[in-house]
């Protein structure tokens, strides 16, 4: 089920974006998931060994960001996030610092992860710049995060998107994909 | 050279838009491209075998669109635009007429071409969702450019990018790849 702005945030097909949720104790947890929407339905397909998983196994709830941060996809999908990237809420997990919008979502473990809005918030808007340098990263940390099943190929495919960040890319996108390199032991 | 506001449409690195521009004759053109930006410097590396490239020549002046239609993309790369998608201005070639914004240059061929703002507009903004469906397009669209010199690894990453294209994108990113592959003989 989608309100009306979860519809101005998400389309038809898979938006990146950082989901945030809390376990039961209320420690923060941010993680790069897809949000897929196939028709009226919102759903996302998690890892089982997620710590998100188990957080919205623990909690029902989890919060979906649009951020446009390279740095931050890299960084929650292999480490921690500092406290100071997030905005903490009352009632609901914590939100990103500097997202553009948020949606809050009851989610139902049934294979897939079901989501229904609770709420949702456009914070900011701008022109949608689209620079492959951004689009390389965000490829580049979906294969490094498959690269124990992909092997070879997988750090290929990485070292291709690299060329594309250095030729296409923003200093925050380059300092994105070097740190990237590093987490994933495939730096010069 | 870059103004204000044209510093809010272009970042540091390339920004995919889609170059309108007039020959001496007042023909309207129009052709995805790259805008580069290194530090205060604006340029564009073209074709010199392109229209662009001749009506640039001819008027020394282009307007850059940022557009967020991946059929956009892949029409012009290939065809001609129908006129009806032009939106006519005075004293300067036609815009986009869905442009979220769009800058207006003097444009220097000097081995690049150099760019210096005349003016510029932004028209709408938009919460700035990430897909790897429209990403895929653009890939898709720029080695489709050079496939005659690509050949099969060309090929093979288009229908990689199909693949992508057809778990991530929108309904419109699945039209623009089918017509990309059909301009380009692709199709099954």
């Amino acid at each position: 089920m989608t309100d009306g702005m979860t519809d101005e945030i998400f389309e038809e097909g898979i938006t990146e974006t950082i989901v945030t949720t809390l376990s039961a104790a209320g420690v923060p947890n941010a993680a790069p998931m897809g949000v897929i929407k196939r028709g009226e339905s919102l759903f996302i397909r998690m890892y089982p060994g997620s710590r998100t998983y188990a957080n919205v196994k623990e909690t029902g709830h989890l919060v979906a960001n649009i951020v446009t941060d390279p740095v931050l996809f890299v960084t929650t999908a292999f480490e921690d996030l500092e406290n100071s990237y997030y905005l903490p809420q009352q009632d609901m997990p914590p939100v990103i610092k500097d997202a553009y919008a948020w949606a809050y979502f009851k989610a139902d473990v049934q294979g897939t992860v079901k989501l229904s809005t609770v709420c949702s918030k456009i914070l900011k808007t701008r022109v949608p710049r689209f620079s492959r340098g951004f689009a390389s990263v965000i490829d580049a940390t979906i294969t490094g995060t498959r690269l124990s099943i992909l092997g070879q190929p997988g750090k290929s495919r990485i070292l291709d998107d690299d060329i594309l960040v250095r030729k296409c890319g923003t200093p925050r996108d380059i300092e994105a994909m070097d740190r990237l390199k590093k987490l994933l032991g495939l730096s010069a």
